[in-house]
């Protein structure tokens, strides 16, 4: 639990970097498949005489690749990463061969008035290629629990 | 061709419904597994400790499941489901058993001064279940293709 992150240690203005993940075209294609069953997630020579100019993964695939980095090697929120909503953007697609990682910084700190033992922050998790390019940008309201008092524990 | 939605087909006001979706423990925790991997997503007992109370999906899996519904029987944009991005809430967490279909309903049309073939649309889609719980609430701007003319043809 010493790692663990409570509304206490956090500060507007923090940042949080994840490590990477490298997208496959198998993994583009296994997702639509499931979830996004558009050809241009789905088929390369198709993709290309869409807008997308070529295969392109999901946005909700990007999102979920997100999460999995966020959860892992994000910031380490007690109590986990629990998001409310929040705005999210996709200004290019994520492309197979793409590495990417998650950058995160802490926009604001919103303690609770009526629940002593919480609030929520608003981070922004910008997710971006071996290039610096951004394939999403997500702003979330997050729980962040306060830390117990010593009486509690 | 005939069954595609051109900007020309589009009204403010305009609504559409899926079909429905039921969603299993397993695939919550299959999704969980892969992209979130959390104990509130994947341990029944745990979640019961947890401000989930139960088991629950992770909202990027409801998104998911969300987009599945609105590409296979939601609006049929010509050209795909294209989205830039937009505004995502989760009011409340999906759960085993859930039956799912998403409500849609157009709050803007915005044609593209650059972009003689394309314009863009305000879709708000509302995910609930059986009971009419909203267990997610999306906002996006998508793509939507001006019908091409007689000439063009």
């Amino acid at each position: 639990m010493a790692d663990m992150l409570y509304l206490e240690d956090l500060a507007v203005g923090q940042v949080f970097s994840t490590q990477t993940k490298t997208v496959t075209e198998e993994e583009i294609k296994e997702f639509a498949t499931q979830f996004d069953p558009q050809p241009f997630h789905l088929d390369d020579e198709h993709a290309k005489t869409t807008l997308f100019g070529g295969l392109a993964a999901s946005g909700w695939h990007t999102a979920a690749m997100t999460m999995r980095l966020l959860v892992e090697t994000g910031p380490q929120l007690a109590g986990g990463v629990i998001g409310g909503g929040g705005e999210i953007n996709w200004p290019t697609p994520t492309r197979p061969g793409d590495v990417l990682h998650v950058d995160s910084e802490v926009l604001e700190i919103i303690p609770s008035r009526s629940r002593p033992d919480r609030g929520m922050i608003v981070l922004r998790s910008d997710t971006k290629n071996q290039h610096g390019e951004i394939r999403q940008s997500i702003k979330m309201k997050l729980v962040a629990k306060r830390r117990p008092s010593e009486m509690e524990s």
